[in-house]
């Protein structure tokens, strides 16, 4: 989740998540009041924040785009909500508010968390269903699976469930909140402390990847999409905003090269948007960039280079096929 | 010149650097009042400030130390002055002064501008006699030859007086200078403007460096000393910094193999202190890091690779030699 302001907190200088989210779920048989059914929900999201971006890449791979439709909020946002700037008249043309915000005081007149996205908005009531971003993405797989496009890939296998939680787990804790704990340290002995641990961490993760193509088996699964959205943001982001700054990605040659390979495979690369990721963290952070220049680097094209994974085998899709490209008022503008 | 607090501005966004400096000279006729003499001034630097490097290299080079002492400044000061905080008791032991500001006010009661490093202050009155930095390094060539040390090079060769200074005019107000002016611009066009002037400089250099080991002739001279300075300080403060972020420093390969060469040359990399220098910058520099947190990285071991460039030919110190290892007193910490 990226939030308007509220939400987190620093104890004792140590960045704290607040992981309080609404955990309605939508499902397959409506236990919840939430019956998976084809234009029913509307995905709300950002193309700058990386908890949202894991549902783009994931309604993608999974061919959900005809069922679920996608809203998108600018990259940045003001302290009471991310906005719908993108859009003709600050807008959402289906939902037909401005702010995200107005979901959420739909369903609670009173919501005292932050707004975050992503969000599942039913869009007969205007309200939000769920902003459970992690519980989203595999619910994407499993509860909508009568709906996945011939030839999407499995992204939670049955068998492998347990090893992809923990793992998962894991790049939570030390990469995905591991960046954010850098970079909103509130004193040097917490950033010391979360520089190392971040770094700990990637060195795993590349000993990992350094015989084997994916995190888990030898196809992408969940938790791919969780660890790329955090590498996509390293350099033009993490790096200097966050001081997570022993090396750039482009300089850790395992990482740098799984990353890129993802980002050659339809469904991640073509959802990220590098310029509203800049102009999200850059602007928004004013008590760590107060005077909200965005940098014009780095230069990004080396995105673009071979990666030469494939020479560890692995079939990205299994048994599947990759999605076809995105519909055209979908695409992210070129790596320049 | 560092400064602390007073001397520059923004304007219409861009910075500018108040250049007006006490232009007394030092001189070997002594027309000024102050004569060339053994003993009788006191170099007072900082290891964290780039003009003061300067200052501390052709020192090295050029066998200064047993005509000229050193103070040296902590990395980091106040809003009146730097300070003598590395020394017991916070005193300098020769000048028997805190701030380097005393040795301004002793000269000019009312003394106006920045409190700069490098300054040259005279012992007996301990008053500072100039803190013209680009005129110092200079006068150390020519002023002070009668106490140069044997084998010193000949840093400003009067046959290439016309080619050192234009360069230097060009170094200055694209790198030196231009690193600032993407750091404190005061808008995004300014700093976008910056940036463009910046690299563009850079590009230039390495073009030029890219077929000829040093700037000006086959040996070192005061031109590779004034880019040397701010290339030291480019991965561990300017890229992230001041967002000088196209590349790092160590992925532009002919500045800096340059960088490096100089780096392992004697008299260059034994006064860089990489601690101090990012601690000046991310501790002083509130408005742009109101954190005052100090990166971890980058790993800089990679200045102790091999930088090839001897294939180029040159030959560093002309008919001279290399200076002995700096006075264990005056050491710099290795990388660790």
């Amino acid at each position: 989740m990226s939030d308007a302001g509220a939400g987190s907190y620093v104890e004792q200088g140590e960045f704290r998540r607040d992981t309080n989210y609404i955990t309605t779920r939508i499902t397959a048989d409506g236990s919840e009041g939430y019956p998976v059914e084809p234009g029913r929900y509307r995905l709300v999201a950002a193309r700058a924040c990386p908890w949202a971006n894991r549902t783009l890449i994931v309604r993608r791979l999974l061919g959900l785009e005809p069922v679920l439709s996608v809203g998108l909020c600018g990259p940045t946002h003001d302290k009471l909500s991310w906005t719908f700037d993108l859009d003709p008249g600050g807008v959402d043309p289906v939902l037909g508010i401005h702010r995200l915000r107005d979901a959420y005081l739909a369903r609670f007149p009173d919501y005292p968390r932050g707004i975050t996205v992503p969000a599942l908005v039913e869009i007969g009531t205007g309200q939000v269903v769920t902003n459970d971003y992690a519980q989203m993405t595999l619910d994407f797989s499993t509860e909508w699976a009568a709906y996945h496009r011939a030839g999407a890939p499995d992204l939670y296998p049955e068998a492998r469930r347990d090893e992809i939680d923990e793992l998962n787990r894991e790049v939570f804790r030390e990469v995905n909140n591991g960046v954010y704990r850098c970079g909103f340290a509130g004193s040097q002995d917490a950033y010391d402390a979360a520089y190392t641990r971040l770094f700990t961490a990637l060195d795993r993760l590349s000993e990992r990847l350094s015989t084997q193509r994916y995190l888990v088996g030898d196809t992408i699964t969940e938790a791919d999409v969780r660890l790329f959205t955090t590498l996509a943001r390293f350099d033009p982001v993490y790096h200097g905003h966050f001081k997570c700054n022993r090396s750039k990605l482009s300089e850790m040659p395992v990482l740098w090269a799984y990353a890129r390979d993802l980002f050659h495979t339809p469904g991640f690369g073509d959802t990220i948007d590098f310029a509203q990721i800049k102009e999200h963290y850059y602007a928004v952070h004013r008590d760590i960039n107060p005077t909200a220049i965005i940098p014009d680097g780095p230069d990004l094209s080396n995105w673009l280079t071979p990666h030469h994974r494939d020479q560890l085998g692995g079939r990205p899709f299994g048994e599947g096929t990759p999605p076809p490209p995105p519909h055209p008022a979908e695409r992210v503008p070129p790596i320049a």
